[in-house]
């Protein structure tokens, strides 16, 4: 743990975020100090409710998109872009209380705070300003991740994303309708996009740093991996005579995460965590296996021979175990910069406002990975307790809350300004 | 594939049978030529009150007792015990049409014949007659497999199977009000038990022969394992903060297949088919994976000698995937024999109907595992086409059919007349 550093009460303001982020934090909330809010499941129905509420109740005017992204804009000059902030209300299912809703909540109270500023200084800023709660970050009960994102970018098809179903066989778009949470806004003109996140690593915690300023993403590469094997008696079946697709995709996990063990002088992140097995049954060898594989480095070509490497494994699992095996890549992200002018001015605000800062990687994939792409775009982390997220024990102590607030508060009103207009 | 050799055309009573055999294989049938009908399922149902209607149709009196097991009786001497034959009309999710149906189908149809040949020799049997479906002999929905008749022979606390619940939560109990077949009846006395069933291996297929005397039974342990791991984001995490219960479940899988693999003197089946991953999300490393594990062999010490070398591996496992292990021993059986005086009654039939035949373990469960252990109990087998079992492939030629249930019906007039008497 990283030792908590005196620090001040919480301003006036500062009390309202926190405030607010306990509200937040109880919909959807799990005994073990988690949440539990998939996407267009009931709990997220509700804090969108309540999302909508605040937005309204602070003069924002909320719109929402055909796929279900939550839209809160404040006009100043009616016809020029926005600056865009947010980040996602979703959650893992028995996920922490600040993936993405830190960052939805924090967009909220910054944008909140810098219409106030504007107003009280009399100026009108060059850009309006809006906030967003991406649908379907997670991609845990639809894929893929980063779902609401992608088809505002243009990466995905609005129809594909809404055609998707959950492992019941419940579609996207079913799913949004009964949430009541999607309609046919086209979404605002940007001039900018700023998110705010937790690490979920522990690169600030051990360097004692608060903020961390996003330079670039790592390379990701994800794959829908079928095993096909064939029914038959556990029992009775000599083992010469078995095509067992578990056998088959145990390997492979096994093979998957061998590649990360033997990569030594580059980091390299594998791993497999979801498997859907037919008919899971005690006493029938399994006849299919559809698994998910996830890899990940900061350096591309090195991910690419890892890639080849697993490809080339392949072969002799389906020998060992007689099973044939099918691999897709559904999805992935190369090594990709955020703009530098984002990260200098983030420094600069970081420095005038006393916070420890460093220039990082991001190797989770986010929303503002889709958006550094259609405008824009600045990435900001706070620490995360232990790097532990993606679990009911995900924890930022409130002081960074608070200082990741102030810092992006500050960004969108240089953004409003015009700061990285260049960049456009 | 067995070579069919030529066979004569089913005589009137075989036809019926074939008959109500393709009646019987409509409930739950799949596009795949199998059945899906796992126990106290809506297709359960269906076909538990066929046979009712076929057991009153034919002058049996029905009875279901506390959990569930279907019994029809035919009394000449009320008071006399009865000779009872069957097996489990459930099948496994996308099941074949003959494991454990044909056995009820059999044991209906000879104790029918017994019945009509006793009436029409105006002479009374020692013993009265009856048929049962046994509850969840699968054990897929419900565990453990072989449920109705563990419950019948005292090895299972009735509470205790009527508490079982499936991966819904649906409890036993519950099921079978249901479907409605759940009654009071404490069974009947017994004098012997007779099963039919395909092999679900290759013996008498690679033999070239028609009929199997169970001598005796392999030995097996079943058991229930629980990995735990820590959840955490499958991006972020660095691969030597993990806990992957994912990881360490598919390297005890590798384990339990290569006791398979390093045994070549003796033959041991080891398999796991089922998992439930906790939270099985793409992103999230899994927490927890409960899953089953099966070793069988025909030699006790060599079986035991196979599971102390599996718990001598977890150690191992827990360290290399920093997971925690517990294996918990749910179910099992010794080398246990049937009673010689069965097998040579068999025998004898079998040669006098001119039906080869040979003596032979098996590797299965089955309910007369569980009735030998109560009374006198003849296991015989018909052959399964290439072994294949447990799958919408399963096959029997129409002459195996036929000749195990003339045989059936032999046996269980032999038994009526009281030809076991000496071993009860």
């Amino acid at each position: 743990m990283r030792s908590a550093s005196a620090s001040p009460a919480p301003d006036e303001q500062n009390t309202a975020l926190l405030k607010d982020f306990a509200t937040l934090s109880a919909f959807g909330a799990t005994p073990g100090g988690g949440v539990d809010r998939q996407a267009a499941t009931a709990a997220d129905g509700e804090q969108r409710a309540w999302l909508h509420r605040w937005l309204t109740g602070h003069g924002f005017e909320v719109h929402y998109d055909g796929v279900g992204n939550q839209f809160g804009l404040f006009t100043f000059t009616p016809g020029a872009p926005y600056v865009l902030s947010g980040s996602h209300l979703d959650s893992q299912p028995l996920g922490g209380r600040y993936d993405g809703a830190y960052g939805v909540l924090a967009a909220a109270h910054a944008a909140h705070r810098a219409v106030e500023r504007w107003r009280a200084s009399g100026a009108s800023p060059r850009y309006n300003v809006a906030v967003v709660n991406w649908f379907n970050e997670e991609g845990s009960r639809f894929k893929p991740s980063m779902m609401g994102s992608a088809v505002f970018a243009g990466k995905l098809p609005a129809e594909t994303a809404l055609a998707t179903t959950d492992p019941a066989g419940t579609s996207v778009r079913a799913a949004l309708r009964e949430i009541g949470t999607i309609g046919d806004y086209a979404g605002p003109d940007l001039a900018a996009y700023a998110e705010i996140h937790i690490e979920q690593g522990r690169e600030l915690e051990n360097a004692g740093t608060t903020i961390g300023l996003v330079g670039s993403t790592w390379a990701a590469r994800k794959y829908q991996v079928i095993v096909r094997g064939e029914q038959s008696h556990t029992g009775s079946t000599i083992m010469t005579d078995r095509r067992d697709a578990l056998f088959g995709a145990s390997l492979l996990v096994v093979a998957v995460r061998e590649l990360a063990e033997r990569s030594a002088a580059v980091p390299l992140h594998t791993s497999v965590s979801e498997m859907y097995i037919e008919p899971n049954s005690p006493v029938v060898v399994a006849r299919e296996v559809r698994m998910h594989v996830d890899l990940r480095s900061p350096d591309e070509a090195f991910l690419e021979d890892a890639a080849k490497e697993l490809a080339e494994s392949i072969p002799g699992i389906e020998e060992r175990a007689a099973v044939d095996i099918e691999v897709v890549q559904t999805h992935g992200w190369g090594v990709a910069p955020f703009p530098r002018a984002g990260v200098d001015l983030a420094a600069e605000v970081a420095d005038e406002l006393g916070l420890r800062h460093r220039t990082m990687m991001t190797i989770a994939g986010h929303d503002s990975v889709n958006m550094k792409d259609v405008t824009p775009a600045v990435m900001l982390f706070v620490p995360s307790a232990d790097g532990i997220s993606h679990n009911e024990g995900e924890f930022t102590p409130d002081h960074d809350i608070c200082a990741g607030t102030d810092l992006l508060t500050e960004v969108i009103h240089r953004l409003m300004s015009g700061a990285l207009e260049s960049q456009r």
